[in-house]
C-alpha cells in the first residue's frame, strides 16, 4: 500500500504505528527520526524502523505516508521543519490528543499545503512511554478520531481511514472543536484529577504508610497518574479552557456529594451514588470488531 | 479448623469468605442469613452456604466462627440481633471498610462480650456486588486489616490471623483510628471522586456522546464508580470527617495544578505532573505470596 513510512518521534505512539503497518504488510520500509539520537538508535535496534533519519525533513523525504508523533506543543516546530517537503498526495498525520492547537499550527505553517495534513487522534496509549513499549497491537480494537478541515484532500482522508482500519482501529470523524470538548471531559480531566489525587496522597506526612495499604481500586483509579509528564503538560495547556469547564462541572458535583455527606442526608447521598453507579455499570467502551473478523 | 461458619449477609464479601473457607477445607458446614430470603436461597443454590438460617441469631447458633458482611450502618442492628449468642471462644468478625463506627457499635451493644469481636477489613472487592459474584479467590493475595481493641481476646486475634492467612491474605494490625485515616486517603476519597467525576460527565447535555468516545484510561479511572451505592453511602457517612480532610488536600493540589495551567507556566506544570507520575510509576500494590508458596 505504501512504499515508505516516515515517523517523526519514535516513541510509544510512533513506534507502535510503524510496527502495526509492518505487521499488516502495509509498508515496504520505515524511516524514523527522533530528537534524541539514542531513541532513533534503539528504534532501529528493536526493528521498529529500518532507517534512521538525521532530521525530521529527511524522514519525510521519499515517504508517501508520514506520522508525526511528538508532544502537541512540538507540532508547530515540526511543521516548520518539514514544510518544504509537504507535497500533494503524501499523507501526513499526527497522533495528538488535542486537535485545535495542532490544526491551528498546521494552518499557520503549511498554508495551502495544509490539504495534505489529516489530523488524527488514536484513543490508545499506555501509562508507560518510549519505543521499548511500542506494540503492533496498540491501535487494534481502538477508536481513531480524524478531524479533517474543509481544505483537506478527500483522497487523503480516505487513505487515512483505510490505513487505520487495516490495523484494526475504528475511524470516526468530527470537528477539532467537538473533539477537544469531548476529550477534555473523558480524558484530559481524569488525567488532571489522577495527578492531583496521587500527589495529594503521596505528599502528606503519612503518605508512604497510606500507599502501602492501597488496593486494586486505588491501583486502577491512579493508573493514568503515571502518564508521561511532557505529553500531559502540553495537552493540559493546549486544551485548558475546555478542561477548566469540565473541572468546574466536576467540582459542582463533588460539592453536592460533600454537602449531603456533611448534612448526614443518607437517602440523598445514596441517590447520587446510585445514579453514578448504575450509569457506570451500564457503560461499555466502544470497540470495533477485531481485525480478523472484519 | 472450624465446625460451622455463620455468615450474616450472603453477598459478595460474605459469600467469597464462605467459598474460600470451604475451598481450604477449613470449615465443615456454612450456615447463612441474608435480609432478603431470595439472596439466601441463591447462596444455597450456588453452594456458597449449606443451610439457610431464618435470622441472624440462628446463623450464630452453633457456629464457632461468624462473619458479619453487612453494610457498615447495619452493624449496630446486627450486633443487637445476635448479642445473646456472642459467647467467649467464638470468633466474630466483620468486613467493614470503616472501623471506628463498627467498633463503637460493638462496644455499645456487646459491652464486655466485645472481647469476642475481631474487627476486620479485607482490602478486596469488585465493582459488582451480590452472591453471584462470590469468588473463593477474592481474598487471595490481598491485605486484611485487623483493628483489635485492648479487650479483644488475644486467642481470637490469633485465630483470625490464621484463618485469613490460610485463605491467602496478609494480615496487618492497626488501631481503628489509623485505619480510618489511611482508608479515607487511599480508598474512600477515590470512590467519592470517581462517583463525582462520572456523574459530572454523564449528566451534561453531550454526556452520552462523550461517553461513547472514552477509552481505556477512562475505563480504569471510573471502574470504582460502579460500586455498590448502599455500601458506599454508609462508608462515606461513617468516615466523613477523615474523607473531608483528604478531600481538602486533594482540592488544594488540584487548585495548584489549575493555577499553573491558567498562568501558562509550562515548567511548573510539568514539575507537578512529573512528581506524581514518577511516584505512581514506582508504586506497587502490596501483595503477599500466593497461597501455594507460603
Amino acid at each position: 500500500m505504501f512504499n515508505q513510512l516516515g515517523v517523526i518521534g519514535c516513541g510509544l505512539m510512533g513506534g507502535s504505528f510503524a510496527l502495526a503497518l509492518k505487521r499488516a504488510g502495509l509498508v515496504k520500509r520505515v524511516i524514523g527520526y527522533s530528537k534524541s539520537p539514542s531513541t532513533t538508535d534503539k528504534a532501529k535496534r528493536l526493528g521498529v524502523i529500518d532507517i534512521a533519519a538525521e532530521s525530521a525533513l529527511l524522514a519525510v523525504s521519499g515517504s508517501d505516508i508520514v506520522l508525526m508523533a511528538v508532544p502537541v506543543a512540538a507540532s508547530e516546530a515540526t511543521f516548520k521543519a518539514i514544510r518544504h517537503l509537504v507535497e500533494p498526495g503524501v499523507l501526513f498525520m499526527d497522533v495528538g490528543s488535542t486537535k485545535r492547537d495542532v490544526v491551528d499550527a498546521a494552518r499557520r505553517v503549511l498554508k495551502d499545503r495544509v490539504a495534505s495534513f489529516v489530523p488524527a487522534h488514536p484513543i490508545a496509549g499506555k501509562e508507560v512511554s518510549g519505543v521499548d513499549h511500542a506494540d503492533a497491537l496498540l491501535y487494534s480494537g481502538r477508536q481513531v478520531i480524524l478531524t479533517p478541515l474543509k481544505q483537506t484532500d478527500a483522497t487523503l482522508v480516505q487513505k487515512a481511514t483505510d490505513v487505520w482500519s487495516a490495523i484494526g482501529a475504528q475511524v470516526l470523524k468530527m470537528t477539532p472543536e467537538n473533539h477537544d470538548a469531548a476529550f477534555a471531559a473523558v480524558s484530559h480531566l481524569p488525567h488532571l484529577l489522577a495527578f492531583a489525587y496521587f500527589s495529594a496522597v503521596h505528599k502528606q506526612p503519612a503518605g508512604a504508610d497510606f500507599l502501602s495499604l492501597a488496593g486494586p481500586g486505588f491501583r486502577d483509579f491512579t493508573r493514568i497518574a503515571a502518564s508521561d509528564p511532557a505529553v500531559w503538560r502540553d495537552i493540559l495547556l493546549a486544551n485548558r479552557e475546555e478542561v477548566m469547564k469540565q473541572s468546574l462541572r466536576f467540582r459542582h458535583t463533588l460539592d453536592a456529594l460533600e454537602h449531603v455527606m456533611k448534612t448526614g442526608n443518607a437517602e440523598a447521598l445514596e441517590d447520587l451514588i446510585r445514579s453514578a453507579s448504575e450509569a457506570r455499570a451500564s457503560w461499555q467502551m466502544s470497540t470495533p470488531k477485531p481485525t480478523g473478523s472484519r
